[in-house]
């Protein structure tokens, strides 16, 4: 017998995409029970769960007939509410079944990728992206192919996109409101993107898909509006999930929608729910369909969040810190004051402050830092961020 | 633009391999809410759930801290409470890190089969299967080859398998007890078994995987014994869902666990976490993975699962049908009077009887009964059962 595990061969590749994440998580979970940390690393919950959330599951968790916890493909009823929420959100009129229940976005992005990626396929998305993009893609036997975002204003570089853009391109990855760099891309940017694209579906004769990644499409600030890719363009795919707006990621239920604008899209809803299946029967359990109706209309506290986000962009950048405020999300995407951006996140966490390298988003130099804290945790972290910078540029002793 | 949408070209052969199924579920989902229809088609649930299930459910439902519906990977409790009892239900020193949950036995075989399989890998597994190995094979890249069992006995037909194995095979599936038959295979199968894949591990110079899909494990009959693979083979990987003992199969929990006979597992415990993650973040909701110290300890009663087995088989070889009584499983696997076991289904279909016809399993001639149905049900379908062979055989006008 050989001396190392006869494993596949396709999850290496996946596994050296992951390594750094895995690397992360794992550094982070030895750390964040320390006493006085401050975790800011990832979007996870820093305060209690929402009632609402709590009631909502307690109260359908109870059986009100024999198939309560019954196989459940997409439920209808749930279909039905996040079609409606979206006919109102999205001005498209989606149809019940053009709503595929999948455990978060990160099931429906999944399902999105083996329903319209053959192996192969090359698809386009921008820097810094979501740290996942790769690893699931790679785990789809699909070519990622990685442009950047304007640095001066992180919004989408679309000559970059257009250069990228080739005979094997199958799809273009947006995701807005943007994890990390907090940015909603504009309507111009969107609809000079949709032109893009078809001319691009027009000059290699076939529709290139647009997966518009919206986890974050709710949590939008005051002095911002949000814009969906598929308000522009017909080939879209929406992912979404409810993890984000109630804070509740370890709860997978989230929805891919199919863009009404879709000529035949019948075939389309068919092949999500072939590939539901085949992959593991990826929908939601039971109870957290039930609870959609709840859960499209509770969130965390949006003033509340931007009151954070406007202390804390105040004072990192009083500090010296280069930052953009965001228009949504929960994060804040930072220059770091040193070119080693995980050299810095290491002398923040030695001070009990942990922040998300950049370089595990694939952009060295800066780190993200996540406003779900709670007050007490940034009042921790304030002075470790002015203690940090300084001690890097010298301003103080 | 085309006609035709560009979906990828992959999904097609999943969807060809998954027609039968998807047509059968609409035809049930059709059906099954009609006053007076006796739906034995699923091992869905026909009573209420299980009162400790949901009392579980609701009291971890409560959060006890704010991690509570954090993001999750395999919890550590959950871990350590799955290899415990693995360690005296299978005689192994499971530790807790072989553990890894997932949304039930098909998140695990989802996760598996991307582990161990690379493009064109072949996978042998016995006829009757269930029914959705060849679509998520499909899914996986992987190649089915296909074996019958001996009609005999639905034993293992080891000679089959023997023949099926070539330099490609990189993987067999065994499920036991077996859905559809019922059968548990005896440990002189599977040490045969076990020495069969020895061989041909050191014919072709890599050990081949067992993949032993064990999600009926705990529904076993007073006079039958389970005995897993893994007792007799190192290289085995063990899928298990809480969906069949539970009868909860829309609450989506399982696990996958790794044999600590596995030289090196190390690798195969990482990769296995690599492909949970990137194919879309497969582990259980948070609740599911709370609950699992009080799953473990529950289960239908299997002394009326018992008794209906009896009954059921009594009534239907007294008017005239040929099965085998199931050792394990809720399944009865039964010779379909009239060759064409579609057309039998109809005509029990016709007087409001669901089954499952054979052809879905990929065995023409035979149809699956589900026990999951209540008294009321069964005393309902018997006549039924009686009328229909009559009328088939000619015995009765």
């Amino acid at each position: 017998m050989p001396a190392t595990l006869p494993l596949a061969a396709r999850t290496s590749a996946i596994a050296g995409a992951l390594a750094g994440v895995l690397g992360m998580l794992d550094w982070r979970d030895h750390l964040r029970y320390e006493p006085g940390i401050c975790d800011l690393v990832l979007g996870d919950p820093q305060e209690m769960p929402l009632p609402g959330f709590v009631s909502s599951l307690t109260r359908h968790t109870q059986p009100l007939n024999k198939d309560w916890f019954a196989y459940k493909r997409s439920e209808s009823e749930a279909r039905e509410t996040v079609a409606t929420s979206l006919r109102e959100w999205r001005g498209l009129p989606f149809e019940p079944t053009d709503i595929a229940l999948t455990p978060g976005a990160f099931g429906a992005l999944a399902v999105a990728f083996r329903a319209l990626l053959d192996p192969g396929d090359e698809v386009v998305y921008s820097l810094p992206p979501w740290f996942l993009y790769e690893p699931m893609l790679l785990s789809a036997d699909a070519v990622p192919v990685k442009v950047r975002v304007r640095p001066e204003d992180n919004d989408l570089d679309l000559d970059a996109i257009r250069s990228a853009i080739g005979p094997r391109t199958r799809a273009v990855i947006v995701n807005t409101p943007n994890n990390p760099t907090g940015r909603i891309y504009p309507p111009a940017t969107l609809r000079a993107l949709a032109a893009l694209l078809t001319d691009a579906s027009a000059r290699w004769g076939r529709p290139i898909w647009l997966i518009s990644d919206e986890p974050y499409s709710r949590l939008v600030f005051s002095d911002a509006e949000f814009h969906s890719p598929s308000e522009f363009y017909p080939y879209t795919v929406i992912s979404y999930s409810y993890g984000k707006v109630l804070l509740t990621p370890g709860e997978r239920v989230g929805w891919l929608a199919i863009s009404p604008a879709i000529p035949g899209r019948e075939q389309l809803r068919q092949a999500i729910e072939v590939c539901q299946i085949a992959a593991g029967w990826l929908f939601p359990s039971a109870v957290l369909q039930y609870a959609i109706g709840d859960l499209e209309r509770l969130s965390i506290d949006m003033a509340d969040l931007e009151r954070k986000r406007d202390w804390v962009v105040a004072e990192l950048t009083a500090a010296g810190y280069q930052l953009r405020s965001p228009e949504g999300t929960f994060y804040l995407w930072v220059r770091s004051p040193e070119s080693d951006d995980t050299a810095f996140s290491r002398r923040l966490a030695e001070r009990q402050v942990l922040v998300l390298p950049g370089t595990i988003c694939q952009a060295p130099g800066y780190f993200r830092v996540s406003l779900t804290a709670d007050n007490e945790m940034i009042d921790r972290a304030l002075p470790v961020f002015r203690a940090a910078v300084a001690e890097v540029t010298g301003t103080v002793g």
